[in-house]
């Protein structure tokens, strides 16, 4: 029974090495995260989280920015202080400005809010909407 | 003890018509949504929660359909029903395309998965993150 | 492989109709709800559910009505809609106005909007909170 | 890239001030807590959830103690640990005793209990709820 | 703007249906379940869900009973009808009995009054689990 | 208005010295946990919640290790810091090994990911499941 650690670089196996080499190359980085550190502890989780965030966060219909800050607000809302920190982190990267992180949180909390009147108030949903 | 009910444009008092006819002007609808109709049982939470999400969802720093894709994703992750279709309609009506919607979709549930991954491998948070 | 199905009374082995008794002698009911009646599934559940119940929700530092109302004020947080219907009704019952139901609701509201703003802006805890 | 910080009463522009003024004045305190001096990055969401929260939890149809108690069990719901810590000691302010607290606990872990317990067991509404 | 609706074998693009003949084939199911035919919508993440499913759910150091059960849990825990009716069946058919069913109910159940009641005093992690 | 803090045996009442003498026995221990030390504020929750937890835990049609699995995959989805600590604590102690924890996380993530592409893409139950 030992507590979790990160495994770095010097001590990964072969296929975690792999993984930290292609986030590094991805995101043009010198070290990757915590988050991946310690995913290294299942190298199959790893990978797959991996190629998945890769295909997910990749530019597409929607730009990088606008996924960062859907990241960071289900982050939110969920409470998970690591994700906060490394997607608001990343969102900034990616050119989130401050006026725009006021006005993801704003949205955020007002959704937060409604979501719970719709609950409470038990209201059936619009004819309209489906 | 009475079944909560909508209430009508034509049996409402008049503070509770005076916020649905700013709602029918700003948003150009002819008649407002159930969500409304049930908060008019309190016209003091129906009048803020209108000048709440009027004065967050109005252009700024981020364009109205970002806003509303970020609203369906906190929705989809609190799981509310009627969140989730009413701003489906509004993110489709402010032109989410449907591949906006599976991207929309792709980050929400990877940002769900992951969130729960930092937790349960206890990921500290990166010094680069503060 | 069976669907669930509510267990009657006429139908309840001995140790299920001593709960069902109970239940109707302390809230003065001809029949109880349809949570008593699935949960009869698994007889050991139903009765340390119900005595857990019974001793929490009994008058004490707190009235019932209060109890009541912050039982709906979690069971709106969490969406879960037959908790949501049955606490209405109960809190409805000892005697929660349609004012106070309107406050519960903008109270529950509020605190799940300004969670997620504590949570999104980092906020750490004053020292005089601790 | 910047970590967030508070923004304290010398350093704010006058519309922030003025919200602080209004707190300090309302709730008779010397300085207002760090939710507000976070939140401060974006006066308009500062105003606005100032002025929420000062509508909602004035005294009403239920008074402010029940109020806070209310706010507490979502926050501990919800797992906010700001949230937590700054609604236990308002609602202490407020006259919460150690008997309370401990049956506001007592009834938000049974809601949690039993609102998976109705998930789960995918228990129908009761036509008498509706 | 139209309703989503799901995407049968003999409507399916030739991406989609090798999917839907994968899931046939490992599962040994005459026709997918509506899950897949609503994610067809877009092929990507069907195609990405699809295999970190098969992936995670196959036998490993936990057999897929257990593995069923989790899922169970935790979307017992999250309140999703869909997910909750779908893995309850799955469950089931890999022999889940309704004692297993009871205990997995009644864990899910203390667990998610324990979380409340560790968040609500407050409790610091002891030493001894680090 | 004083913080909350742990009850050592030394300082406890006859009823929480009874509990800790219970949970010391039952569990093989030298001392209880953090969280029965902060629960014994509120004897009478101390007692309800040991006895429930020491009937739910004991081996039945599920084995003690399975249902420490799925207490940790709850814990884990709910992002309770104190909860995961101290169950995966107790599952390795269980016998947990390091392949089937990285098999409950990928479970758990997997679960929370497709939960919300199944609230999102609004899915109907399939008849099969009723």
């Amino acid at each position: 029974m030992t507590t979790p650690s990160p495994i770095e670089y010097v001590d990964a196996p072969p296929q975690v090495r792999a993984v930290y080499d292609d986030i590094k190359k991805t995101r043009n980085v010198a070290d990757v995260n915590n988050f991946w550190k310690y995913l290294a502890r299942d190298p199959a989780t790893l990978k797959r989280t991996w190629e998945s965030v890769k295909q997910i966060m990749a530019p597409g219909a929607l730009d990088p920015l606008v996924k960062e800050m859907i990241y960071l607000a289900v982050s939110v809302t969920n409470g998970c202080p690591y994700c906060i920190a490394s997607h608001s982190f990343a969102a900034r990267k990616a050119r989130m400005s401050e006026a725009m992180f006021g006005e993801v949180m704003a949205v955020v909390g007002m959704a937060n809010e409604t979501n719970r009147l719709a609950n409470g108030y038990r209201v059936p949903i619009d004819d309209a909407f489906n």
